[in-house]
């Protein structure tokens, strides 16, 4: 068959899944750097009502997944595919996010490359003839992520510069087999890349080579060129992470420099911020996309994107059994019409 | 377009996704059940020749996957998917598998369901033109799953008669759009059910409501006949979940007693091997259906079969948060031709 396949890992959409909505919801903290003006939603503090943190991340994905299809005036039951994930051992905050919200749930991990992968399957249920409505989401949560993945938040522990900072933030894209809006194209699936980084605070650098690999590989398989884009934006990488893409890119005979950014870098501003090298976690691809990337494509500043969201397969068991970080990245190419 | 669903959330697949393999692992303990004979691997000890349990798992179900594809004289290049998970915080095993083995990788997470949710989406990528040949598999281990969910083994904690144990094993299925073998005729994604159980020893009891779902909207979107089935077969209820599961069905007016069982009732002997209700883990359903079912479509003993992985949804952290246990239920029809 492979009627869809192009080269050797790009799927070429046939029948048009569009995004007809996207979603977001902030922290404080990302209420405040220099997309404030475009989220759905900024909460004035990390809990949102919640006794846990835990359950503050399930009800902001909630929301962002909810807001989603409010404001095309879907109801839940109209969807037939949820694709959720987010950082947290066993996806609780996406689990507890589907039970609430009734839609056929399929979990997925991906760590911070959770937004595109969501968005990969959906267009392919969509496109595929399975769905008319799918639905995808994930969140992140600083206070989450670094006591699960690094050290109590009383310790007041000093990161290295290298390190990034874990975006409070919940983001979500309703695709569907019809509507208006921009259309996915290509979707190229990641494969796990480990050039052997063991550094749980550079994860730039871990998931740098996992970027290039998707990013050369659409382009290889598509013949595409760079230049066609008006923006190539990778998940999570921050200031070095984005370094390391563009020039490994180069040296590859791709050169993105013009076109591309990279989302950790789009949340906060880094001179005021105090972020390090930048944003992370799976809300932080999610909300830029959902806020920034998303509006632009809708309105036809942006006519062609490709998003990148990149993940870190670590846990914190295989770090401490002195494993190296496997990364992944999936990318989705869309377009306005 | 909605051609390929039918009723409220049952696919039809429309180009026969065949399952031309599958493969499976075990352990020790498995090894000595009643499916003994027919199991691919049989290990000798928990650790294969590996430094940790969680190592030791993720070797399982890399084996599980290649043995599938070596079995039909495929290349791991000639796959275009890798469906994954297990119950690890952050699916490590699958994850480092899949860095292992290089094919495009998405992450799954659905706990002891992934098996049906594996074969669920690998059926929905071939079946829509998007891959020729998709491989999924899972995996649990005894060791990890006690000691991350419950206590260290070491403590030699007692456990109520309600407990299963957790299968250590691995196992696979590759599904392609052409060749010889059963295919699957529809899957009906699951529903988050969660009726209150808070209890991380009685699972069966918890997870039984989210396989009546998934099973009776299957009956009520197809209008199929419990009776035209040779097995329908739930992932790892157990003898208790087993008994609710059949006993709830009859109240909605869905008779499966004759035609039903459940893996963790196959995998061991409970008079003798001393597993309380029976087996569970992502492990169970999946080596279960890779080496006692799988087979007998293969001959045709096994006309038509209902496989019913079945999930626990439930964290550490959100057991100690208090929070009752989501489940969830994912069905795969398939017949032999």
């Amino acid at each position: 068959m492979r009627n869809k396949r192009i080269g050797k890992r790009t799927m070429k959409m046939q029948n048009s899944p569009t995004i007809i909505s996207t979603a977001s919801i902030v922290g404080p903290k990302e209420g405040k750097g220099p997309l404030k003006d475009k989220f759905d939603v900024i909460l004035s503090d990390d809990l949102y009502g919640e006794k846990t943190w835990e359950l503050a991340e399930s009800k902001m994905i909630q929301t962002a997944l909810e807001t989603a299809v409010q404001k095309v005036e879907k109801q839940l039951d109209d969807i037939e595919f949820l694709f959720g994930g987010d950082l947290i051992n066993q996806i609780f905050p996406a689990s507890f996010a589907a039970r609430a919200l009734g839609i056929p749930f399929c979990g997925i991990y991906g760590a911070c490359s959770t937004m595109a992968l969501g968005m990969c399957l959906s267009s392919i249920v969509v496109d595929g003839g399975f769905a008319d409505y799918a639905l995808n989401g994930t969140s992140s949560h600083y206070c989450t992520a670094e006591r699960q993945f690094r050290f109590p938040l009383e310790l007041g522990n000093q990161k290295p510069m290298t390190a990034q900072w874990t975006v409070t933030g919940a983001g979500s894209a309703l695709i569907s087999s019809s509507g208006e809006g921009p259309k996915v194209k290509y979707i190229t699936i990641g494969k796990v890349v480990d050039k052997g980084i063991e550094d749980g605070n550079n994860m730039g650098a871990a998931m740098a080579p996992a970027a290039v690999d998707t990013i050369y590989s659409y382009f290889e398989d598509t013949k595409d060129d760079p230049k066609s884009f008006d923006l190539i934006a990778t998940g999570d990488l921050g200031q070095l992470g984005k370094k390391i893409t563009a020039d490994l890119l180069r040296q590859r005979g791709i050169d993105i420099f013009d076109v591309y950014t990279d989302c950790g870098l789009e949340i906060f501003d880094l001179e005021q911020q105090d972020v390090h090298c930048g944003g992370s976690g799976c809300g932080c691809s999610a909300t830029v996309f959902a806020s920034y990337i998303y509006p632009k494509l809708v309105n036809k500043e942006f006519k062609k994107v490709m998003l990148v969201s990149t993940g870190a397969l670590l846990s914190p068991t295989s770090t401490l059994q002195k494993q190296t970080i496997p990364c992944i990245a999936h990318a989705v190419v869309i377009e306005s019409e």
